[in-house]
This record gives structure tokens, C-alpha cells and sequence, in this order.
């Protein structure tokens, strides 16, 4: 297809196409004269991608880096994942990590150095809480790990093993893409949960609704 | 004590008490002489929650109605709920809920009208997943549901029960404050998860060392 084309299907427009091209993050077409070019559908797929990396917040530089690791073998997941995560959620100076280090250990957790960015995120969430005057029970703390390892879980059994491709946009649009429909699912749940608790405490947990199976 | 010693203790400035003090979101201390006044512990509690109220983001008309809510009775969890829920994610307009209002139904969870603000995130978080086209698999969505009813049912279940004070208190500062750790976890459970699966297959789950007591 031309690029009129490509731009109608995509929903991008030419001159965001052309930057594309310029940047280095989209693969040149198929030159069928010196001023045209014909495109196909990775190209399409490629710009859906590209798209949804920068609406995510990542810079171009970051945008190009994340499409370079298209190349790495999907069977090494748990390196694809850290080298993702790393361009995320950097590493922070001067956090102090103890307290985080203290309770991934005491899940037994396996935190690769590769994770000091969200390892700083929870540090600095901690300190929030401490700060305004919140008292994190160990219970609370238990119970978010508990569900939040379920999350993961599933989220890495969910892994396309298609292509390289495929598992760095699953990993890099899960992570963005997930955390405000994580965010809206915990808030509605709250307001169920309350519900069954306090308004209408006969009702059966509603998580049984979606046991698997 | 004295404005100075108030200062002192909480850590905020003798000018920004005064802007609490005049803005009616710090109650008046009991004056000493026309120019002195005396303050409490109250005081203290108080400063550290409007600090924490800011911090997190509400305005200052919000966090006054949110202060507002003190008096309601604890005892009314889901209408405390409700009303936080409006204030921090107020409903928006023009967004199709459809799809969002499909899921909790399949899940059997209650949805208030005040969680229209929760519904719309949900709502536009499917769409960015479809316009990126990113696959949202129901053994997903349904593993994300389960994880998060069961944060609601541990969050819920410690609202502290002592004075609406500290039950509005545990809810905002609940519901804005453990955002970041809870995403910091999940970035960590998925590093861990993978590394179970595909670094070292026999590792049992790491779920099982925070199972309750």
C-alpha cells in the first residue's frame, strides 16, 4: 500500500508517519519509484505499536531502544522483562531501600537488580505512608502482595510465545497500558467489597463470581 | 502549645498553618490573650492529614469537603466510601461504559452510581488496550478481578472502626497513597513470577510464603 494508505488505515497522519521514518522507528517501505514507496501490514502493525509506546509517556530515544528488542528471543522472558523494566521504571538515586528490601525478602521474592526502579517506587511509598502518619498493617501489606503476585502470575502465563515481537508488546503494553484498568478495577472492587461488609452482609463474596472454571 | 511548638512538631511552616487557619481547613486553637492562641494534639492530627490531602493532590476546596466528612458516622462504610470515591475520581462525561459496565457485571460486583468515576477509567483503559491493539485475554481481565477483589476485601476490612476521623483518614489516604505501592508491586511479583517460570521451573510459588498465618 502507499502511504496515503497506510496513513487512512492507520489512523496516523502522513507527516507523523514520515517522522517515524526519519526517527529510525519505523523500517523504510519498498521504494517502487525514487519519490515512492509501498508499505505492508508489519508496517501497520509497527505504527499501532510505536503509537502506543509514545502515548504511554516514553520518549522517542526510549521508543527506539524498546523496538530494538525485538530481536531478543522471547524464550528468555524473565531477561526481556528486566530490560523492559529498566527502561520504565529506572533505578533512582538516594531512596533508601531497606524497608522495601526487607519485605520483598520476607515474601521470598527474587528481585533482580534490574528492579531497583520499582524496588524505590515501593521504598518512596512507604515512606509517603509513614510520613502521613498511615499505618500500613502487616495484614494490608500481605494481602496486596498475595494479589498483586496473582496478577503477575498471570500476567507472565499470558506471555505470547509467538514471536519476539508479539511478548515486548505484551510486556511493554501490559505494563502501561494495565496499571490505570488495575487502578479502576481496585477502586470498583472497594465499593463492592464495603458493600457486602457493611450494607448488605448476607451476599456471598463476589470473587466466587470469577473463580476459573 | 504555641503556633511555634505546632510548627515544630508537624514540620509545616508557621505561614502555611496560618493559610490552614484561614482557608477553615485547621480549626481555630483557644485564644490566650487577642493575640495568642493555644493548640492540641487535635491540631497536630489534623495538620498532618491536610498536609497528606494536599500532597495528594486535592485542592483546597476538596480537601475542606473532604475534612467536612469527619462527622459523618463511621459506622456507614459504603456511603463514606461513595463519597470519597466522588471527590477523588469524580464521574466524567462522554465516555461509552458499556464494555466496563459488561465486566463487573459477569463479575456480580455492585457498582454505586458514585463509582462512575472508577467505571469511566475502566471504560477508557479497554479502549486505549483496543486502539492499541493489545488483546486483553478474559483469563486476564478475570485473574485482574480476582486480585483486586480480594485488596478491596483486605482494604475494607481494616477501616478502623475507632472515630469517623481516622476511617475517613484510613480511606483517602488509603485510596491515594497505596496507588504507587500497589503498581511497585506488581512490577515486582511479575519480575518474580517470571523468574519462577522460566529462570528456575521447580521454584514453588512465591504466593505461598505470605499465605496467612
Amino acid at each position: 500500500m502507499r502511504i496515503s494508505e497506510l496513513s487512512q488505515r492507520s489512523g496516523v497522519a502522513v507527516p507523523t508517519i514520515k517522522f517515524y521514518l526519519r526517527e529510525g522507528l519505523l523500517q523504510a517501505g519498498r521504494l517502487t519509484s525514487p519519490t515512492q514507496a509501498q508499505y505492508d501490514d508489519e508496517h501497520l502493525g509497527r505504527i499501532r505499536l510505536i503509537r502506543a509506546l509514545l502515548v504511554s509517556g516514553l520518549s522517542v530515544v526510549d521508543t527506539r531502544e524498546v523496538l530494538g528488542r525485538l530481536v531478543i528471543p522471547p524464550e528468555n522472558v524473565p531477561g526481556l522483562l528486566a530490560a523492559t523494566q529498566q527502561l520504565l521504571m529506572p533505578a533512582e538515586e538516594g531512596v533508601d531501600l531497606s524497608a522495601a528490601e526487607a519485605l520483598v525478602t520476607r515474601w521470598g521474592w527474587q528481585v533482580d537488580p534490574s528492579y531497583l526502579g520499582p524496588l524505590a517506587q515501593l521504598a518512596r511509598a512507604l515512606q509517603a505512608a509513614e510520613a502521613a502518619g498511615f499505618a500500613l498493617l502487616p495484614e494490608v501489606l500481605d494481602g496486596y502482595a498475595r494479589a498483586m503476585h496473582e496478577v503477575g502470575e498471570v500476567e507472565i502465563a499470558n506471555i505470547p510465545q509467538s514471536s519476539a515481537a508479539e511478548a515486548v508488546r505484551y510486556v511493554v503494553l501490559g505494563t502501561v497500558l494495565m496499571e490505570p484498568l488495575i487502578l479502576a478495577l481496585r477502586r470498583l472492587a472497594e465499593g463492592d467489597a464495603a458493600y457486602r461488609r457493611y450494607a448488605n452482609p448476607g451476599t456471598p463474596a463476589a470473587a466466587s463470581a470469577v473463580e476459573p472454571g
